[in-house]
């Protein structure tokens, strides 16, 4: 199996663990979100994928993974965030073993040109997006176009943006980190008793009582977000179901979507490294 | 989306679906075959799908499927059938429409060649083979090199390979039908209500009501085939509960696998005719 295609198996074990409190997983859909537009996601992404696995710039494979998720299914964005954990990573297996110093070169490495595409991507998903950080006031990616015009006036690497929204955004603090909390999560999944699913489910419970959900924070608060994070903890302690916490997400449409994109790039590199289906 | 993209995604939406009574579905695993294992398969199935699409030759485009389905999970044979059907269809729309037409001229274009590569492709897998029909006794994939080397003397072409077990095989008397039941499926699962993961399961039930499941017969023998047949149209007239079949089907060890194939192949010609998720 080659880099992009445990990238796409990564994105369907992702869904395929259950449970996953909050979000759509094996045996839970949303009304908005249904398992097979994840699934469809994950086919989609594949070339976009390929061309990272290929040596093509990060934000040209980016652009393309999300474009193809997009134009798959129905539902919009479906796997944006954990796409854009999934292209660096596949980039930096292309050159070798996937490690925390592979990531970061090839983080260190991103252009202008990348960024720019990266804001491009937003044309194909409305993601739900708030207001850019002030500091980034002139890269509003709900005006796609305009937001590349920004970063290349500005002459912002996609190692840049990045860094300045690591502190509101869980998906660019691990660009920022060597991919820290996806190294975690891998080491969680890998060498465990059951099968990898199963270990999946419980790496998502531990990555979100780790830390309170940065997606859950920017939709609902801090306070909905540690609440989450209290109930992921009461699950691994025996104290409460795991099944009543998905309930209680869901009816408070809470979904920890930051920590499900960290959890497919852990399963991306436990995958790479050895572990199988 | 590529055909070869619409021939993957059939193959997780065929497992997605559910009740799909007998057989692993989004709901049930087997001991020793699980959903992961049919995500891996049609993720590892994606460069012979690939092939084919390229206008490669059907058996080495059948045969590389097979062999990336198996390399991708450690339970062997887990989409052979579905993938024995979906290369023809994804060859036929390389040219154009999938039409019964199209699929039978790709059919009827078949070589020697591609039917050693068949045979070939059974070194990846271990179907659980019975012995061959005695018109083909030389033939038998149990030994895959000498079946290959056996269809070479004989001169038979996969479309003549097919034809001879099309009485025993479900699969391959869709080769010799102009893939009826597959495109009979296809109508069943376009333009009705609800989802289409929804849609696939009752036409799963409806496919097995309409005939004793193949697979079965060749395993349990007719009266258990037409045993679960009638309890799937049981089902379908509200007379029995879906899970409650599935768990009798389960604790007898019967898998309606020929159905699930054709429902994998009429997915695949409702995706190119339309249909989205």
């Amino acid at each position: 199996m080659r880099p992009a295609e445990r990238a796409q198996l990564a994105l369907l074990l992702e869904v395929a663990a259950t449970p996953t409190p909050g979000n759509v997983d094996r045996h839970r859909d949303h009304d908005d979100l249904r398992f097979a537009h994840l699934l469809a996601g994950a086919v989609g992404a594949g070339d976009g994928l390929e061309a990272a696995a290929d040596g093509e710039p990060v934000g040209v494979a980016f652009e393309r993974a999300v474009e193809g998720m997009a134009a798959a299914q129905s539902a919009g964005n479906t796997q944006f965030g954990a796409l854009l954990l999934l292209v660096p990573l596949v980039r930096a297996s292309a050159d070798g073993a996937v490690t925390p110093d592979a990531v970061s070169s090839v983080v260190e490495a991103t252009t202008v040109a990348d960024a720019a595409a990266f804001c491009r991507a937003f044309e194909a998903v409305a993601v739900g997006l708030d207001e850019p950080p002030a500091a980034l006031a002139d890269v509003d990616v709900r005006q796609p176009q305009a937001a590349a015009a920004a970063v290349e006036d500005r002459r912002l690497t996609l190692a840049e943006l990045m860094a300045r929204s690591a502190d509101v955004d869980g998906v660019a603090r691990e660009w920022t980190t060597g991919f820290d909390r996806s190294f975690a999560a891998a080491e969680r999944l890998r060498g465990g008793e059951g099968h990898l699913t199963d270990r999946a489910a419980t790496a998502f419970l531990e990555l979100l009582a780790a830390e309170p959900d940065p997606f859950v924070v920017k939709r609902h608060g801090v306070e909905a977000a540690e609440r989450a994070s209290e109930g992921a903890r009461a699950v691994l302690a025996g104290e409460r179901e795991a099944d009543e916490l998905a309930a209680s997400l869901v009816q408070a449409g809470v979904n920890p979507g930051t920590t499900a994109d960290l959890l497919a790039a852990g399963l991306y590199i436990a995958l790479e490294r050895g572990e199988t289906v």
